[in-house]
């Protein structure tokens, strides 16, 4: 029997209709789609595409072991992590050598800080992978703020919040307009560190862009202990002339 | 009577699938197709979204007087390309002010680097507009490469090639993944930059992502004298565990 492909699909920020039609066509095409979330959560990436799964489909959740919030070091979230993928990728690939699709769902893009690239580490040299970009937040944020990323020569720095304050200044300073993603509990040190580089005046924070209840704050009015995960830092160019 | 509708549509790095379906569904809400070109060429945007062009849409070339390469410095290009988006900035109000919704699209994305953002910013003030992200080469370079472009607390540079060999080596080092855009007679700065930065074994070459010349090489083996605008040079991150 034929193996089943592996569709890796970036649905995009929120917004069903920020779905390209490819994804679409694949989440068509596909007996199985699987969906990572935190425990006891829905997942966005699922609601983002609950207008395109049919009765037809078979949903199966792949709920992460931990956040990374509550287990800080990387000594034991590492290991748990890398744990899940193998046992996961294990799971699906079962399910592949019977023959079914599967999709891979994933909020914004599956290669940019995409959960995806983990399973396809595991399983695309075995099986068949399509990958299928999508809207990242780097992109729905500054279209949602009405403020343009980047033009002529700007430099752009994509940083996580997880770095250090020390680092995060390095990084902002070095570049002319930033996204910084991974907030959360990280947010007063972001905040810091944006001051230190000049920045917190020019800084917005974009909370669930495109999603329903999407909220657009200049940074240094965020209450931090309100900051959502599905949230980002955006540092915009100056007005294109 | 009520004014047109002013659209910037982001239709992705080539493949017509890549289009969202918001974009297609504002391409159908269109009268007006405006769409940037360099003199004498198709434009690749058009070609992108050439299956959702009907018989109905009046097509406008915004044709730029201009190409970056020919007219090196700032002191000609600047105040000709102003020029040229003050004009046709209002050829297009006219439209709008008639009833008709224009809809300006362009490759990848329309606020990144996109040449849309000059339109938004001398018609957003007095007409409704609706931005509409798009699959931007810094998303759909890695995808088609395979290799994801950041995990973990991965740092991404997005550069212009057009800054000075020195600029390059700085944000290069700053970085641990990178995308390099504008590229085309600056390519062998880029190379020499890359080799100072000691990155030049991580580097591919991705040209025309998901279009049907399609090309890619490690940066190594390019021929600078055949390097493509519509192409960018990826750092991927290491392989995901």
């Amino acid at each position: 029997m034929a193996k089943g492909q592996l569709y890796g699909i970036g649905v995009g920020p929120g917004d069903p209709e920020l779905v390209t039609v490819k994804a679409v066509k694949h989440i068509e095409k596909a007996d199985i789609i699987a969906f990572p979330t935190a425990k006891g959560a829905t997942g966005n990436a699922k609601r983002t595409i609950e207008p395109y799964i049919t009765k037809a489909h078979q949903l199966i959740s792949l709920t992460y072991p931990v956040t990374a919030g509550p287990v800080a070091d990387s000594q034991t979230y590492l290991p748990l992590m890398k744990k899940f993928y193998d046992d996961t990728a294990q799971e699906m690939k079962a399910e592949l050598l019977k023959g079914k699709n599967i999709a891979i769902i994933c909020a914004g893009d599956p290669f940019i800080f995409g959960s995806y690239m983990y399973w396809h580490a595991r399983l695309s040299d075995e099986f068949e992978t399509i990958v299928i970009p999508g809207i990242s937040s780097i992109l729905a944020a500054p279209v949602e703020l009405g403020k343009p990323l980047c033009h002529r020569e700007d430099v752009v720095s994509i940083i996580p919040a997880t770095l250090s304050e020390d680092q995060l200044v390095e990084n902002l300073t070095n570049s002319t307009s930033a996204v910084i993603m991974k907030l959360g509990r990280t947010f007063p040190k972001v905040v810091n560190a944006l001051k230190k580089a000049g920045l917190e005046d020019k800084a917005y924070y974009v909370e669930r862009a495109t999603m329903q209840n999407q909220r657009i704050l200049p940074v240094l009015e965020v209450d931090p202990t309100k900051v959502a995960y599905f949230s980002v830092v955006v540092i915009p160019c100056q007005t294109p002339e």
